[in-house]
């Protein structure tokens, strides 16, 4: 059994990391921390782990493990970056502090300087677009939830030479704005809105444009659901048939154990909705085209799964050489 | 035209005060007040005023008014009133301090105790039990909303002598707990709860047992909805039909403008349901027999109208020589 | 007091109608008809309508009126056209079926041949592009909900020849299915949804092309709200600023008194949210600039309001020489 | 592995039920069927199935299983009883028709007479009461999902002798309607009510007051969830403690894999709520006293999971000598 520590256990992707790696077959959670709630029960922050026994710790009472999972607040991990290496050979960040490889788009999105010693590469977080490095990596950036939606939609395309600048259409469910939100996203308030929060300049359109090597332009807007993500981009096709346009992302992804085509003629299911994906760590993509050189480019996932927690055990299995499907195999629960 | 002012309109029921009195026939807001907001326009916290040209004011710089509603956090009413008192002859408050007569439930319920000045009598804010006292009455407090549904639905047994002690089941809506709620009010936390909150003790049940002059045990629910305030409760009616219970509450309340009876024996709409009044100052009420003695009693309302701000501007127009339904005959909206 | 009849008033759009026609200071409800429910009482199908007395009739029934309003199936008004032609000198349409002036898009979008004697001049019914041919116009075709807010939201930009061909992006709650609207509606399936249902081709898509002028795509999400439509549009404005457009914005609608300009650099409700307009008649739009060329353009109504039986009524005041907003003043219940 | 057969596939239970059978480590599913879908995939039914190869067979077509379900609609298996006896040594049965022991019950709240052949015994598919009777039984019927939430809520009361009559008010989701539930459980209509269904008289009170051995009266409100079971009774306990009544459910519960004793003095989640069993096969149960001789009794359940597949997946396993808790460990996913 390998042995993992969560730093910043105590919100949305906290929680549910201590709840996939809780059932996991090969690891076991020998700390959990969190700033403001040491020496409370887990469960009384995430009641699916009722009966686990477990209870938060303090980050500087954290003793070696084979990985440590990162979850505090973005900001974070930079500050704890040297002790945590001191302590794990293994890193998996779920901030935003080293998702972007480019200082200057940190720069520009984020405001922040990075200093020459934390440029550590860390390898972006994305099992279908960096298996060999994952499983090669000692640090590994879990990508933004819209991002991963996003870039993993897109890349067939990209990889085709088939994106030029795109927009990307972002939905995102409550539970993306963490356990402590404010007054605007209480139920009241939050309940029913289309709000546009980002009508351009969201954070995770810099991951989109580095990842796909395109300039992404992104606009995000706040849904009634809890958990979900879904992004939506119309691309110039040209010539290309639908029919093309599939067997590119059959071939891409055929093997993917977590990506899957969803393109019916017919049904209430026809196309990729998060509605079907809770809990589960898949991404669907569709694409259809108009007959007139569009198409229609669509992602969804969980975001608290694919989007967070799941992928980042997902890297963890592939970073420990252990099957990657290891207690990520939950198909979604429907209808909730 | 009247000059109204609202001292606490920051909250829902401020909110929604202040949308009923800008569209009053009869009233014009002359100020509205708010200790953390006080320069803002009204807009800014509440979207059905934009264009309304209202911005927040101090309390410190009220100037004379015909009456003042009080909408405040609760306590925040006894320490202001000698204050209000001296501006308007009129006051009705929406705070829970002087909805109890009885000091010893004060004491017992809130924990407050309560001095000789400040026991000046408080009129309850139901026209329908106190319509005459409310128009001769300087100062007015509206009930709490779950204690108006249960006691307009159960009034009619009251005066009866049918009711002993009672056993209420109260079901309410998130824009209950405020506009500035918490982690536990957040979006993703209260979607979907069935959250019994108050087991027993719910400070709703000292103003059901005052009112209805029985012993009443209140068990509350927070349910899912925004808006929507409903209270069940059982009472052994022994021989007492179904048709004679119908006609005590035909009698009692076939002339109140926002009292209904739902008694449907078929149809999507069968019994009081808050889905069906929002934005409406109704109560409707209603009352099943098993066929073994015991009837089943239902009220339902939109817990920041009639159970708060209508229910208020509905106490005003009787205070000042105004028809009672002025500004109230919204018929609420469906569906939402 | 001006007679009105409603044909087909069992769905929601009649229900809403109905709602409005029956608080409305100048007009008189003098019939409603309904293929499937003549003969119960209008309340069972709409709550609203409590203690109206209207009761549901049938259409072979149906005596003059000053004004019909068609709100049945899409395809029924068609087939009644001439009947009610004879019964009242002004019709307003709330189906499809005389929304589109062109017969070759009729075909392509609605798969029917228009005749030639059906081929009789509908004016559109949006007051803020066609104000005077409505106001004489004896036929007029309310819009669909979607392509209403698009087109509010983008003919600013069109009329000053900033548009060239544009995606639409729109969200749609549920109340837009209709009252009838089969499994995949059912509040189990369709709660939390972000359903695709139409990538391309929606037939709102037309009358967005049709009434801007230019070639318009249009790509629907269900959305998990009840009421409330929203639709954005990306468009190249090339080195305008986002001053000039909002002055162009202003220019158009600072008299309207449905429209407003919604740009709020802080606070909850920044753009265009269907959240704070239901039950209201208006269409708020926004539009943003990225500072490369890009403006984000938004607009969000009730689809039931200003989408439907909204601006049918607006559009029968005109028609009946009335004060346009009477009967429409109500300003959106929030929050729900 | 053992082979199963799922009878009337198409359904929530059934595609509940097939999520975890697919997933389960000893058992395989050889044949599901559905009246009305026979030839298609059942993953255009259940998302969650997506890659299962899974399809949907004519029930005619069956052959031989280790053990069949029965999940079609209510009446149904009363008809296919001994056909699929001869099919397979177990049942498990998930309509109504063989829940009630009592034929005279069966008759009083189903209106249907039970002939001599098909009083055949059932046994009541709560392991926690009747564990070993169903790891003998050939035949098992799985209780009501509010039933099942009542009874175990209320089953350590009743075991030594503190019930008498009781009420129980249970609140349900809209998945417990079933895929095709009509226009009532549209999402227009079915959000957000409060819609008391069942004032008196419910089925699910037969089974409560069979298994209990006391008289039930229930009465049922839809609430606006899509997942979920709750269930309050209030007891007169006399002088019985809170602890008392604690010691007594954990004496009983302690053991039991799938019931949890949910009393905590602070916290969001402090009672039963289904909101955090969503996916899980428990029940949690609580009790709290008011001091004066009454006690709140508590059960929530998912309706899907231990209301229904769960729960008879937990009877599968007992019946087939496998571990009791195979194949349903999910934890629950929360927040959703």
């Amino acid at each position: 059994m390998k042995r993992i520590a969560v730093v910043g256990g105590r919100g949305f992707v906290g929680g549910e990391l201590l709840r996939l790696l809780v059932h996991h077959p090969e690891v076991e959670v020998t700390a959990v921390t969190s700033d403001t709630h040491a020496g409370r029960a887990v469960e009384t922050a995430h009641p699916p782990l009722r009966g686990s026994g477990l209870r938060y710790g303090r980050r500087e009472d954290l003793e070696p493990a084979d990985l440590i999972f990162l979850a505090g607040v973005h900001g974070s991990t930079a500050k704890i970056l040297d002790d945590t290496a001191a302590l794990a050979p293994k890193i998996v960040d779920l901030t935003a502090d080293f998702r972007l490889a480019d200082a200057a788009l940190m720069e520009r999105y984020y405001g922040w300087r990075r200093d020459g010693e934390h440029a550590a590469p860390f390898v972006r977080g994305l099992p279908e677009l960096h298996r060999e490095e994952i499983a090669a990596a000692d640090r590994v950036a879990v990508p933004g939830c819209m991002a991963t939606s996003a870039i993993l939609s897109l890349a067939p395309l990209a990889a085709r030479g088939l994106l030029r600048d795109i927009d990307v259409d972002a939905r995102t469910g409550s539970s993306g704005s963490g356990a402590s939100s404010g007054d605007a996203n209480s139920h009241a308030l939050r309940s029913g809105v289309m709000r546009v929060f980002a009508p351009f300049g969201h954070r995770h359109e810099a991951e989109v444009s580095e990842a796909l090597g395109v300039a992404a332009s992104m606009t995000v807007t706040a849904t009634p659901q809890v958990r979900g993500v879904q992004t939506l981009a119309k691309v110039d096709v040209g010539e290309v048939s639908e029919r093309e346009l599939l067997g590119m992302y059959r071939e891409d992804y055929a093997k993917e154990p977590f990506v899957r085509l969803v393109n019916s003629p017919r049904g209430t299911y026809r196309y990729p909705d998060p509605k079907v994906l809770l809990g589960s760590n898949f991404c669907d993509v569709g694409v259809v085209v108009d007959g007139r050189g569009k198409a229609l480019v669509m992602g969804s996932i969980d975001n608290l799964m694919k989007g967070a927690a799941g992928g980042a055990v997902q890297c963890m299995n592939l970073m420990l050489g252990l099957p990657e499907t290891y207690g990520l195999t939950f198909p979604g629960l429907h209808p909730v």
